[in-house]
Parts: C-alpha cells; structure tokens; sequence
C-alpha cells in the first residue's frame, strides 16, 4: 500500500482570507498590456540539475552495425555503451522589457509538462504570457523525467535485453480521463458537469493531449524535481516566487526546506498535500504563502480532507508568526473554479489575485 | 539487421551551390534587431494530430485504492483503465510584430527535442528567436513521442504487470556523447577535436542535457511525425518553409510526398537519408529545396556517403526542372561547422544563409 500513496496524491492550494487590492504599477506600460505586442528583453531555455549516467543499455535495439573507422582512426564506440545526462530539469524563460524585481517559476502538476501555463485548451493567453506581460520574469519548467526533461531509459532497455528483471521496469503513469474528470473537478463523477464550470470543455481534448507519462512514482523522494528547484532559484539570482500546481504543490515547501535562498514566496495552487502541521508548519514562518484553491471542493472525495488538511497547515503557520493566506475563488466572487484554474474560462482574473496578493505580500 | 537501418540514418541537409544575397526588408526594423526588445504579436503552443487510445494498464502501479464515491454518486474509475491521448504533436510558436508572409517550422533530430532551436548551449540566441526577430511566424515542435509530445507508456506498463511479453517493449533510445561525438562532428573520433570546431564545446554538458529517450524507432514508417507536419501546415494556412535537422532531415520530403498544402520550401539541415534519386527527385520539382552541410564531411564515415547521395538526389532534382540548392558552409568562407549548426559559434551566419535562400527562393 505504500506505492499507492503517492499515487493518490498525485493531484492538488491553502491560505488564509485575502483583501481584494489592485494591481500596482501596470497601468499604461505598452510591455504589460494584453493586446498590444509582447517586449521581450531576453529569452531561451537552460537545464539546471542532472547527473551523468554510464550505461551499457542505452537502447533497447540490436547492436549496431560496427561502423567503418574513420580516416586513421579506430573504430567509433558501441552505441549501446556510453554516457548520458538524466534528472536535469528543462527550464524555459522570458524576461519583459522593463522588468519588475521578482521572477515567478511556474511549476506544472501530474502528468503535464509545462504546456499547462501556455495557451489554454481554447487558445487563449495562458498564464506563462499573462505574468510577462504584468511585468515579471517567467520561467516555466518540466519537472525530472518528463517532457523536455529526459527520463532515464536504460532500465527499460535493460529489462528488453534481458539484463534486468521485469519488475525493475519504471512505473510511470498515464492518467486516463475517465478517472481525471472528478479529480480536475469538471463534475462530481465521469461525465457529469458542473453547470457553472470554467473549464472550457469544448476544448477538452487539447488538455488530455498536454499529458505525457509520469514517472514522478519511481523516484525516491524527494523527487529530483526538488532540489533542482533549489538550484534553479539560485541562479535567477534576485527574490523568486515559486507557483506550484498539484501534484508539485508540497515541492515549493520541500526545496525552501532544503535551500531557502532567493525564496521570497511560496504560492501553492491546489496541492495534493501540504506540509504536516503542527509539526512542519514552523519552518515556513519566515516566507509569505499562499495556498489557492477553486470551487466545488465540498463534493468532491478526493479533494475535501486535502482542502481541510491546508487549511490546518495555513493556520499553523500564522499561529507560528508566519503569513499563510488561503484563497478560495468560490469565496470572492468567482464560481465553477476547475481543478486546472490556470486554464479556466477566467484565468486571467484568477492570476490577477496572484498577483496582487505577490505585489502586497512578497518583498 | 532491418532494425539496424534506421538506427544508423538516426542524425542528419543536401543542395546545390547558391550565391550570396542579402537580408532583404529588414534592416532598421525596431523588431528584427538582436540587440533591442523583441516585440511578440502572438504566442503559445498546441498539439497537431494524435488518436485516442483506450487501455486497462495506464500505469505500472499496483491498483489504486477506490476512492469513497462521490455524494450520491458511485464510485469513481479504476485509475488504470480509460482513454488517453498518444501520437499529438507539440507546437510553440511566436508571430513577431510586423510578421512576413511565410511561416518557419523548426524540426529537431534524433534523441532531442524542439530546444534544439532555442538557445545555444553556451546560452547565445538560437535560431527560433533569430527567425523571430527577422520577422518570420516560427513554430517549433517537439517530435511525436518525444519531449512535450507524449508517447504510449502502456506497454511498459503491460509488460511490467505480466500482461505483455517484453520483447514488446518499445525501444527508446538514448544517446551517449561517446557514440554521438564523432556524428556530432566534434572531432573524427572522441575524444578528438577538430581544431576549428564551431561547436562550444566547452558548453557542451548542456547539449547532452538536452536529448531525451528517443522512440522514433519503435513506429513503424512514416512515423505519426509526418502527418503531424502536413497538418500543421494546412492549420498555420500561409505558405510555410518547413526546416528539419539529421534525423527529421527526410521528413519534409515524406509530408510534401503526403500533402503538399502550403508546404513552400523545403530546407533539410544535415538529413541522414534523402529521397531516392532518381526515382523520387521529379516528385520535388516544384518545391525549392535547400539542403545545408558544415566541415569535416569528408572524413567522416558516416556522413561522407549521406553528403554523397543528398548530392546525386539533389543533382537529379535539377535536372527533372526543380530547384534544388546544396549549400555547404564550408565552401562558403565558414570552416569548422558541426552537425548542430544552429548552435555553433557562428550560429547567426549560417541562419542568414538560410534567411538569404528563403528570401531569394521561397515564393
């Protein structure tokens, strides 16, 4: 049963009531508006973190034809044997021009890569554009072992060629959206609806195209996604806001936990599970959180003990002298929030309560 | 030995000689310069292609524990059964300001996914942002079953719970810098290095962050990569150049054979295969192909007879009234190119040779 633990937490924000305030200092930049163009100052990607890796099952296929030696030479390695790099983390920036301060890192959850923070489903600004545009530097990642971040597949060359028993094969994950739909909260139980819901279903099947396989479960914990966060705020170098989704909602609290430099706050939306309280909930006392979550978590079996366990995590932190806001859409006006806020009919409004509780909150 | 053929056609462009022209229409344009803010009309990524799939082995986790059912309703899905999406292919692209008529669409190699394009390993600009800033709609893709384009882990976890044989495990492929050195061009043999190697090479850990497991060898021809192109190109509507590298070097060839819809150029960047001459070249008579080399072919046994047949397909394109180019950097004042000439030191120059074909060529 311990394997289905993390299994279960697979999906997943806490924090205590915020006021409503306006955003500071956008208004009449030509850089933050949404429908003019975009300035850019700087842009590309980078890896942080890996490890290298010596294999003599690279590949799951015959061995190649030797090649001919070149000119002189010896003969070219076996292509079966040989170094490669795994466990880094692929990272993905854009810097504004007339950039604010603090860079937010966007953290994708189960089974997604960061996709999630680009266009919606139906073609509107996602959020990764959304916080360039308000003036902050963005850095979207794909967590270890996913998307644009190589996963290790030489036990599974291993196992095809025999090396390896079958039962050391990765146990990745791909989540079916049967099983997804109650969990993203589009209704109680497949395929039920909300009537107020802000995912935009029509478009639903451009999310499941976002899910690539997890291999988030084979990993010893902490997931190396963690500490190459860690990594990662180090070298952005100034005050960074780690924005956790899910599945990667406790990872924020893990890497400050182990590497809390540059970490100037900590924004965790829909965690599958927070950090223990009372017991953890002192250490997160010198950095402002906030835990966000959308509506119709009531109904919802799996997400209803979660929402409280928050709840109770966030109240610990304030009664450590900490600040730990939780924020439920439902409660400011905004109904039918899905399990995917980032990609709801109302993104925008709801990263706009990021970023104000990030302008009044974070220093 | 079947297995082996594609295996070793895995990195890879062919042309006739071209003159030298220059950039036309973009000077003094505020948004094509490298040196001031990059002005983004439009932004985000989407999927092209795929096919649902349903299984009952999503994962290699042993079954999950029912969840409680939801209030009034029954009991939620058995995670490991439903329907997933496999074969979708990932899109980002930027529309710059002031955007030209035609569009850019960049294809990775082998065991690499779409950060190819993106910034150099020792962190210069890359030639998406380049193509960008010269004013060009530029998509990059991430290749079926690589990178942010998910691939079918179900039978892994098939195999893993004794449903599969493991003969049927599919057989990714991940590349070791040993093998991939004397491909890469680096040197004739690793650890050896051509003296005037354009590659940064002391960068060069970030190169081998970047490639993943590649299963390209696991679908059977064409792979799902090839529609996906024919699709993005009748979805992006103008006339598009599509721009492929080494082991996607066929693939434009494969997708305008398909559909030729919009397809207007076809710039193949070190294929490790070209069409069959002569009995394919007459179908590429009335689309202008570039086909781009680096140094050190010569001496190279695995690209001197690849450089040899792009030739002879090249040669055979012109002669059935077609407008092939072969251009090798090398002949042109640039010594030292390696394979990966999008991220060499002189990465600039050699995109302008291809800016410079596309504008005097592509209509």
């Amino acid at each position: 049963m311990k394997k289905i633990i993390p299994f279960l937490r697979t999906f997943g924000l806490v924090a205590a009531a915020v006021g409503l305030s306006v955003l500071a200092g956008c208004a009449g930049m030509p850089a933050s508006s949404v429908d003019t163009p975009l300035a850019i100052a700087k842009q590309g990607s980078f890896f942080v973190g890996g490890r290298e890796l010596q294999s003599n099952t690279l590949s799951g296929l015959p061995a190649a034809r030797p090649m001919p030696p070149a000119a002189g030479g010896s003969a070219p390695p076996d292509p079966n044997i040989g170094t490669v790099s795994v466990e880094q983390m692929y990272v993905q920036y854009q810097i504004p021009a007339a950039a604010l301060p603090t860079s937010l890192v966007l953290i994708h959850g189960c089974c997604l890569t960061g996709a999630s923070w680009e266009s919606t489903p139906d073609g509107r600004m996602g959020w990764a554009e959304y916080f360039a545009r308000r003036r902050y530097p963005t850095y979207v990642v794909d967590q270890v072992a996913r998307g644009r971040s190589a996963m290790n597949a030489t036990p599974i060359a291993a196992v095809k060629t025999g090396k390896l028993a079958v039962d050391q094969l990765p146990a990745g994950y791909m989540v079916g959206r049967e099983f997804a739909w109650s969990i993203f909260r589009f209704g109680d139980e497949y395929p039920k609806v909300h009537p107020d819901l802000q995912f935009p279903l029509q478009a639903q099947g451009e999310l499941w195209k976002q899910m690539v396989p997890d291999y988030a479960f084979s990993f010893p914990a902490p997931n190396p996604t963690v500490p190459a966060l860690g990594l990662l705020a180090q070298r952005i170098g100034g005050p960074v806001v780690l924005v956790s989704h899910s599945q990667s909602g406790i990872y924020p609290f893990l890497t400050y936990a182990q590497s809390p430099r540059n970490i100037a706050g900590i924004v965790s939306i829909e965690p599958t599970s927070c950090p223990a309280s009372p017991g953890d909930a002192e250490r997160f006392a010198a950095v402002p959180v906030l835990l966000l979550w959308g509506d119709h978590t009531e109904s919802s079996a799996f997400w209803a003990p979660r929402i409280r366990q928050c709840r109770e995590f966030a109240d610990a932190v304030n009664r450590a002298g900490g600040n730990a806001s939780f924020l439920v859409t439902a409660e400011r006006g905004m109904k039918g929030n899905s399990h995917m806020l980032m990609q709801d009919k109302n993104n925008i409004a709801v990263a706009d309560l990021v970023l104000q509780w990030i302008g009044r909150t974070v220093r």
